[in-house]
This record gives structure tokens, sequence and C-alpha cells, in this order.
């Protein structure tokens, strides 16, 4: 009789197009979670992912009301006291798809070209959402599952998940769990399984500025009334040194560096200044000065503008003054940074530095604390000696320079840590036109996990 | 019997609703001259105007073609050669009117309140092209004309005149005239008649650039890649110094000082810092140090953004790193600068400055030189003994902040000097929303240049 885990791959093996189907058709759902009117969206994504967890035999299935989005529920507790509990998370919105007319293919029409499949969200992270439930899934048609599951697939993620916490909070012991499993991270490469430790945290914010009332004439008035849209320039500017270090007061005060240990791994990823390059097309790289480009996305906090709006941005010339100014900035924060601190540190630079020519406020859209896991953890070693045995090699270990808060608040209130993973590539270009997902790795990371469930058993 | 001067201004003053009846048709057009959707509205103008000219006796009337928007010419030439030949000035194009949301009333259904037209283009200048002709309407309702008369009314003014150059040089003896009478400045309050010595000039220009070939995750990428938002705020923060002087490589080599004759009469204009706050509702001002606000808006230059986009700007968050952000940047221009120059001194500053982490360029969407009228003409002298007879006060006269190219471009090519008036007031909010033309000046403006012409006789 042919071992139980052998069983749960050769079904996967036998149904890749099964399981493209499914993604193709969760994917043609526009669940845009910043987007007001995306709500009947985010609805039918919600009931997508809780009918697929009912029909591969999860149990109390429920799309469960939060202040925003629901999160789906569901779990399946047949493995006893002894074996671990393994919460998978997930999230189910994602990114606007503007501007849209730099996408080669709709982005609510999945379309594959070249082993890719190209959709708003394929990549992040309906692909490794589905990647989760389908290793279940294949486990569950060949035996009973080795742990205990549960799964809390949320919808607010691209935004912050404003909503996860007082959820995790009220429904703590529902939640309750010994590790959680977070495919939201990714692959440095195809051929390189890699398993981050470290993550950053999010501090986004809207500074909005206005200074006259209205907007004005520049030649009737240019010259002695401060222009909103320099001004905000000018503090943004200022938000930076020459040596690309942020100034915001007590900025860096509780930033732990990074250890040689950690910058000598961080060396052997290969990610260097022509990687890079190459990767995103900018013309040169440029960064906190003293720190390798791979230190700086993963070990250093950052403080990036997402959007600038002010007057006239439509064709040909308007000579107006304009009256408001905003940026969207928002920083990536390492350990020991919080959210909370930054905010006040931006509040108090403004303070100091804008002039009294406009008003300002700070409006706080984002956050979420940076965070590390442990290398020489159960989980982590399960779900290593898995991929070992997909790809025939070690995984490759390093800071993640995205956010995923989520973890934080796992860590936070249910105390159990988080292991990071996920099947996506560096271009796969999320939050950006033309996301893809590239399927071979995806569909080894199926197998992965898999195994990564039977290695806990112990 | 009446003198005729005196049947002309009982004319007026018998028709004043007839006037305004006009004004508001022709405020209901949409000739928003930047705006490729809006041709048939400024064709409509065009031929609006073209019309009221040939119904009060204006001969030669034509639509005439440019490489842009017509012009729409007119002649009544009567008076002999001993007469002067001024040529009436006006365009019939309006700025755009978003922020659409903000205005009061539609823009383009013009509305009376408080004894004020509410309309875009009501005051910049369809108002006053309008207080032209009824002028002229009403003198040849009582008499000969006294002088020989030429209208030049083009449709694009708000957008730097790009066609009126040529249009100029290549009709130079069609226009050939001995004075322009351009109404397209305005008063300092309602009961204080104004001529303007002084213009701006400008020079206006989109700065692109471009950093990573597409938009990025600001977490997988940022801190490494330069952000070009950022880096384009860096850019427009440098223009300034703290004293807010403009640091482009030559800037202030040509500009010529105010002389103290100029700065004390300037200071008895009464336009403070209460002035200019109060009117604009800005909680302070700020501008070139050294310099009081009706100098920094007369007579100093200045560097102001029109319009800056980057990234996502609308509701909520999005972590993009955005690989493009775009400024409008213009400047306005004093004797003795030139837009030529100060183009090469933006691409410079640009060329010296920008990091090499982005690629950028520089597009000039309009511009025209500054240009100072001659206080003591014959032209200047008639306008001001006609306001005198309206007003039974002596004109002021100052430098305006704006800036009207064609004054530059008749002076070089016809070789014929302004002179320059106007009756809208400075809270007209001139290219913004809720722009206003207050009928009662502008009433009094007709009789003012009735007499005007009268004057010119000699």
């Amino acid at each position: 009789m042919t071992e139980p885990r052998q069983k749960a791959l050769e079904y996967a093996h036998t149904n890749p197009q099964a399981f493209l189907e499914q993604l193709i058709a969760l994917c043609k759902l526009p669940s845009i979670s910043t987007d007001p009117e995306a709500k009947p969206a985010m609805q039918a994504t919600a009931e997508f992912i809780a009918n697929k967890l009912t029909s591969i035999g999860i149990e109390n299935v429920a799309i469960m009301p939060t202040a925003g989005h629901p999160v789906v529920y569901g779990d399946y507790l047949h493995a006893g006291d002894d074996a671990p509990t393994v919460l998978v998370y997930g999230h189910y919105d994602v990114q606007p798809a503007d501007p849209l007319e730099l996408w080669n293919s709709p982005p609510f029409e999945p379309t594959l070209k070249d082993g890719n499949l190209y959709a708003r969200g394929a990549s992040d992270m309906k692909g490794q959402t589905m990647a989760g439930i389908f290793s279940v899934e294949a486990i569950l048609q060949a035996d009973e599952l080795p742990v205990n599951i549960k799964f809390m697939i949320e919808g607010e993620e691209e935004i912050g998940s404003p909503s996860l916490d007082a959820f995790i909070a009220e429904n703590a012991d529902l939640l309750k769990c010994d590790l959680c499993l977070n495919p939201d991270a990714g692959m440095l490469g195809a051929d390189k399984p890699t398993i981050p430790y470290s993550l950053r945290g999010l501090a986004y914010f809207e500074i909005r500025v206005q200074g006259p009332m209205g907007d004005l004439h520049s030649g009737m008035f240019g010259g002695a009334v401060l222009n909103p849209a320099n001004e905000l320039a000018r503090l943004i500017a200022g938000m930076h040194d020459a040596n690309g270090r942020i100034t915001l007061p007590g900025f860096y005060d509780n930033v732990v560096e990074l250890s040689d240990k950690e910058r000598e791994e961080l060396s052997r990823l290969g990610m260097d200044e022509d990687y890079y390059t190459n990767l995103t097309g900018a013309p040169e790289l440029f960064g906190e000065k003293g720190y390798t480009p791979v230190e700086q996305i993963g070990g250093r906090p950052t403080l990036d503008v997402n959007g600038f709006l002010s007057g006239f941005t439509g064709e040909g010339s308007k000579t107006v003054l304009p009256s408001k100014a905003m940026a969207k900035v928002s920083m990536r924060l390492v350990p020991n940074q919080h959210p909370n601190e930054v905010e006040k540190q931006l509040k108090q630079y403004m303070t100091e530095n804008a002039r009294r020519g406009i008003t300002w406020e700070v409006v706080k859209h984002a956050g979420g604390p940076p965070s590390i896991t442990p290398l020489d953890s159960d989980a982590v070693k399960a779900l290593a000696k898995g991929m070992e045995a997909v790809w025939g090699k070690k995984p490759l270990y390093y800071r993640v320079g995205g956010s995923i808060p989520v973890v934080a608040q796992i860590e936070t209130i249910l105390g159990a840590p988080s292991v990071l993973t996920g099947f996506g590539l560096p271009d796969d270009n999320l939050h950006a036109p033309n996301e893809k997902l590239t399927l071979d790795p995806w569909y080894k990371g199926i197998d992965a996990l898999i195994h990564f469930f039977y290695n806990l058993e112990g």
C-alpha cells in the first residue's frame, strides 16, 4: 500500500489543470478592498473561498463579519490533542489595478502566457491562498490530516488589515493554534526555495497641506503666497539627508543594526546591484549609504512617497497656484521600530519644519510592526525539509522588505509564531500592472506544503 | 444738440440689461482652449464674437485660421489718416473649470448674485472683451468713430498664445496700428481705477521623471530604488533657497531691480500683508526676503508648482513605489528676463542636480517675455483722463504680476505700445472655481473706454 504522503502528492500531480481552473475563476473576481464600489465582488470572493473549503471537507466554514470586509473561517480538528494545530492564513483581497492602460491583458481576465498566469491577485495572494487549500485537499483525498488545521482568510490585507486585530482578539479561542502558516511571502527565484525570516513593518500616512482658501492665479499672487505644492515638496525633500538617511526626529533610535552574520548571509543571496537594476529597469540604484541593496531592502527602514497630487495635472498648462497638496507617504520599518512611534516622529517633523504659510494634517491609513521569525523552530525546519524534498536543495533564508502585519498580530494576540513561505517570484509585478504567477514553482509549492504538514507530525 | 460723447454715454446708460444679457450668452459657451474636446465650443464662441462685431457695424469681420484656435478680426477705418489707429485686443478662450465640485453654481451657467456675475471667463476676459466692443457700439450708435479701430480677439491666451506670434507676423500689414488697447488687466478695487504699467512674463514647463520601468511594490524594492516622486520633490525643493530666492543658475542675472521711486509708488497702493492674507485666506504670506508682497508680485520673478502628480492618489492606501512623477512648474518673469533663457537655466539645474537613478525631460508648454508700458504716452494719458471723468479720481499705476505675452508680441512685431486696462477685481477668482465679474465697475469701465476713444482724438 502506498504511503499516504505519496498518495497526496499523486493527487496533486494528477490535478494541475483543475487547480489552475479554480485559481482562474477566483482571479476573475475584482476583490479590491480599498474600493468602496467593490463590496459585491468582495462578498462573492469570500463565498468562493468558503464554498471551496466546504467542498474539500473542511468543517465549521463561516463567513464571519468584521467592521470591514469579512473573514472566511473553517477548521478540521481530528488529529488529536498531541498533534499540532496550524492556522493557515491567507487574504482574498487584491490591490487596485490602475493604471489600467498599462496592462497587456485586462487585470480581471486571467490570461495564460509562457507558463505564467497574468491577473491582479494571481501572485498576491490568491495563488498562494489556493496553494494552501489545495495541499490540504490533496491530503484529505489520500488520508486523514496529520495535524489539526484552521483557515483564516481575510479581506483587508491590502489596506493594512484594519479589522483583523479586533477579529483575532475577539475570536482568540476559535483561532488558538500552535503556529501559523503564512504563504504571503515569496521566493527569490523559481529554483530557489526560500524561507524569509524577517518582515518589515509599515506605517502609511497621508499628509495634506492647505495654503490659500482656494486656488489662485499664479500671476496675481505668485511670489507672496506660499505655494502648498512647493512647500510639501520641500517638506518631503527634507525627510532624507544627502546620504539617503531619514531625518524624522528619533527615527533610528530603536532600529536594530544588522549583525555581521546576517550581512554575510544576505551577501550570499546574489541579489546585487545588477540584479535589482535588471529587475526594475531603474537607471541606477539609490539607497542609504553604507548598505548593500539587499540590506537596504530587508534590514533598513525607508520613507517613500506612494502618491502626490496637487493643482492641475491634465493636458497642457494652467497657471494656477494650487490651494492644496496631498502626499501619501509610507515608511517600511525594521525591528524594533513601531508605527505609533513613527507617527509621532512624522508629526514632530511637520511641527518643526512646516512654514506658517500653510496648515497641515497627517492622517494614518495603515500600520503594522516589523517581525522576525525564529530560524530554529520546528515549523521552519518542517518547511525547509519539505522544500528540500521537492527542489532537491536547501532553502535560502532572507529578510523580506514587505510588510505582513498579521504576523505580528498573531504573535502578540495568539502567542503563535508564523512560518512564512510563498511561491511567487520577484518579477511578479505585485501591486503594479501585469501582475503574474509563474505556474511551475507554484505547483512545486503545493507539493512542498503537503510535505510540510506531514513533517510537522514529528 | 448733445455732444457726440454725451450721446454715446447715454446709449450705454440706457442699455445695461442688453449688455449683460449678451455677456451671459457669451459666458454660456465653454471655450476652454486647452481642452481638445472643446473645439466646437471654441468655434461657436468665435462666431458669437464675429456676429456681434458685424451687428454693430464693424467691417471686414473674419474668423481667421491659425495653427491652433482662430482669431476674430474686424475693422472700422473711417477716421482719416490723421487719426490714430487703435488695435483692440481681447481673447474669447477661458481656463479649465475644474475642480468642478468647488463651484457654487455651474461654471458655464452664468449666475447673478449680489451684483456679481458668476461664470468661468466672466472676468477673464469675456467681460473685458465685451466692454471694449460695447464702448465702440455706443460711439457708433451716436456718431462716427473718432479713431480708426481694429479688433483682434484671439482664442489661445489661456494656453500661452502659441499661434498668435505667427498670426501677428503674417498679418502685420492688416494689424498695423499706432497703439493697442488691451483690457486684460484689472483694477485694484471697485473704486480704484487702475493703469498697470508693467507685466510679468511667463515660462511654463512640465518636468517628467522616470525611475524604474514600472510601478514597484514599496516593500519589495523600497530602500534601494530611487523613488521618482521623492526625487522630483527634492529637485523642486532645491529650486528655492531658505530666503525664497530661486536657485536656477543665472536666474537673476538679467533681473532689473525695482527703483527706489517704484518701491515708493508701490508702497502707496495699500496692498500690504493683511490685504493679501484677507484676499487669499493664506494663514501667513511667504515670499522672497527683502521685498514687500506687492513688490514680490509685481517686481520679482517666481517659480511655482502648478501641478504635481505621481503614484496612487485615490482613496485609501496603496503601497506602490511609483515609476514616474510629473510636475508642472512655471516661472513669472520680470524685465529683462526671457523665457528661452529660463528654459536653459532650468535644464542646466536638472542636469547638475538630478540623481542618476532617474531619467528626466523638460517640456515647454508656454512662454512670453515681461514688459513695461511707458507712463507718459498719449494713450495712457487718454485713458487716465477717461477714468478720472468716470470715477472722479486719478488712477493708480502699478505693476501686474500676471502675464500677457501679446503685449510683448505687439511691441516687438508691430512696434506699437499697449495701454493696459480692465475692470475686473482682485477677488474675481481668475483661473479658480467661482470666477465672477462685479457689474458696477464693469459698467463704469465701458464709460471710461468711451471717454478714452474721444480723448485719443487729441
